[in-house]
């Protein structure tokens, strides 16, 4: 299975500029075009995002393709060479795959070794479940069941800020509610600019900055090897 | 149908210290005892929660019982003289009031006068739906439909402050997805040291703050004004 998997798609260089490296590096050059899933879109068109998408992708030799402008979604999964899944609300992207019917195709493509990647609510996607979105639950989808292609949770957008005063809860008081309730499952948190690479049962962080790992019964901590291969193994 | 919704329990004054003469004021001299639903808690025991509720409230002359002690739950909504929810994850809140079933004895006892506050999640239990909460998803309820007593959404601890450099979105951001997928829901952001006083068809806001009106094709609106009956009669 081949993952890769990033925190979040803007940083202060632009759109996906931070890993376009990583992405030509798992794309390679035997992918030629790349199938965009826009679902997580709300407050913007999927033409739209569909574009910026492909503005990112082309300079480094992809072709994108946008999965609402498919007729048979379906077939285009089945016909893929690679899969990009974008970020914005998870809810919204997930009703929607449950609508169209397409997430157990895409696990078992995936599963077979189609590329995946995806941002923010598109590396949740690739998660057990979407308990640990940072998003609004705008919408009910029928499940928060998600593609399961790893073992463990990821937190996107990780962050130790809290606005002053804010008497909300903070970042990892959410993920120690998540992981009282569910306490066999780990929880990564990838601050902005961070990645994870899996390549079978091969697990590799990248980006500058350490992810922290929330587990049941233990502190947060600070997770700064490359190599978080056990992770997958473990879980 | 009698309300009292604060954004958030805790200030710099303490432990719903800020909230005190409303409560007082709400609950008046006939309520001796209050029902206290602590299902929101994750991090700490529900009996934990419910003495700090009980020490916020007795000074003001009302005894506590909680609900998670009661060996019938639903005869203590039937016999209860006001009801108070507090505030924790919306999720864990609303999965165990559908497991234990007692929503529908909840709203037909509010809707027939039953003096209810919550806070927090516990304000968010009294909207239509639980889409507008900022908690995160960590167990699935069998549904987003939560009393459904006013008809519009709230946002509890709403803030416009966003940390420097996140590149997630800001909470204004969150809304506007929501009313972009739900049209026809207005949604009031209420920052912290609010709350709304209903009392049949009229709305009080309290607190020193303005709210934050988000309808869909609007601007986002500032409300200042104290009388916000007409939210009652439009939704």
């Amino acid at each position: 299975m081949r993952l890769l998997l990033l925190s979040n798609s803007t940083t202060d260089q632009g759109y996906l500029v931070h890993a376009a490296d990583w992405l030509r590096d798992f794309l390679g050059e035997e992918v030629q075009r790349v199938l965009f899933v826009p679902f997580a879109a709300v407050t913007f068109s999927f033409d739209d995002y569909a574009t910026k998408v492909s503005e990112a992708f082309e300079p480094l030799g992809y072709a994108v393709d946008s999965i609402h402008q498919m007729p048979d979604t379906a077939r285009a999964v089945r016909e893929a060479q690679a899969i990009a899944v974008g970020g914005g609300n998870t809810f919204r992207l997930l009703s929607r795959l449950y609508r169209l019917g397409l997430l157990d195709l895409i696990r078992k493509r995936v599963r077979d070794g189609l590329p995946y990647m995806g941002w923010s609510a598109g590396a949740n996607l690739a998660c057990p479940t979407i308990r640990t979105t940072n998003d609004m639950p705008i919408i009910q989808p029928p499940s928060f069941d998600a593609l399961d292609l790893i073992p463990f949770q990821i937190n996107p957008h990780y962050t130790d800020a809290h606005p002053p005063g804010h008497k909300g809860e903070t970042r990892a008081d959410r993920l120690r509610e998540f992981i009282e309730l569910n306490p066999e499952m780990p929880v990564l948190g990838m601050p902005e600019g961070t990645a994870l690479r899996v390549e079978d049962d091969h697990l590799d962080r990248l980006g500058a900055h350490a992810l922290r790992l929330f587990q049941h019964g233990e502190d947060i901590r600070e997770v700064a090897d490359t190599d978080l291969s056990a992770l997958l193994a473990a879980a």
